[in-house]
């Protein structure tokens, strides 16, 4: 049913970007395998393969920010994929950021362009 | 000045996401390197490494379709970017989508959910 190439790469992953489905704003981007893919089609909700822990990992496991699929793109190359989520809490950033991409790069460095939505000391401990 | 992660991947590239900066749509995915990104900061046209060709990959320097930069995010982890593009010619895709996520994952299989802006063979010759 899932014909992703996952052959691509020396570790069997390949990138996935969670995508807000209503504004359209990229969240973050983690990584999949097969394992992974399966379980958030299973579940309806974002699974990833986190390459530091190297484990399954369900996106909001610790902060109960979790991503609710609306829908799985693939790209021409079979070697992408989006998950079009609707994201519980309003954020997806450990740092506490709606999305994880709230820095712009300028010549001088980066510069804040999101909002904060939560303390990320009081959702994770 | 451009403080991004390029080590944690064992090939030194970092994804870049290209994301239409008017709609939000998701174009494409590709990868950078330090030359590239520097590059495309230079030039203000999106560059990728090609890691099928191994080498910096001018988007659209063969269909005309450059990416014009508006902006450049990065995360939280400083290993993914996003160029927010106006994207010449209306698509990405070399098979003549908009997007090269033109397609979604259903129970039987893909199902096309994106309009074709232009034939193939036409650009490509």
């Amino acid at each position: 049913m899932i014909e992703i190439n996952f052959s691509k790469s020396a570790d069997g992953l390949v990138p996935a970007i969670a995508q807000d489905y209503r504004t359209g704003d990229v969240l973050m981007l983690a990584y999949v395998n097969i394992e992974a893919l399966k379980k958030t089609v299973e579940t309806g909700k974002a699974h990833y393969w986190s390459r530091s822990r190297a484990k399954l990992w369900l996106k909001g496991e610790s902060s109960g920010h979790v991503q609710v699929i609306k829908d799985i793109l693939v790209d021409c190359d079979e070697d992408c994929i989006i998950y079009k989520v609707d994201q519980v809490g309003g954020a997806s950033c450990h740092k506490g950021y709606s999305t994880c991409f709230y820095r712009r790069i300028t010549e001088d460095g980066f510069e804040i362009v999101a909002e904060k939505v939560f303390d990320p000391s009081q959702v994770y401990g």
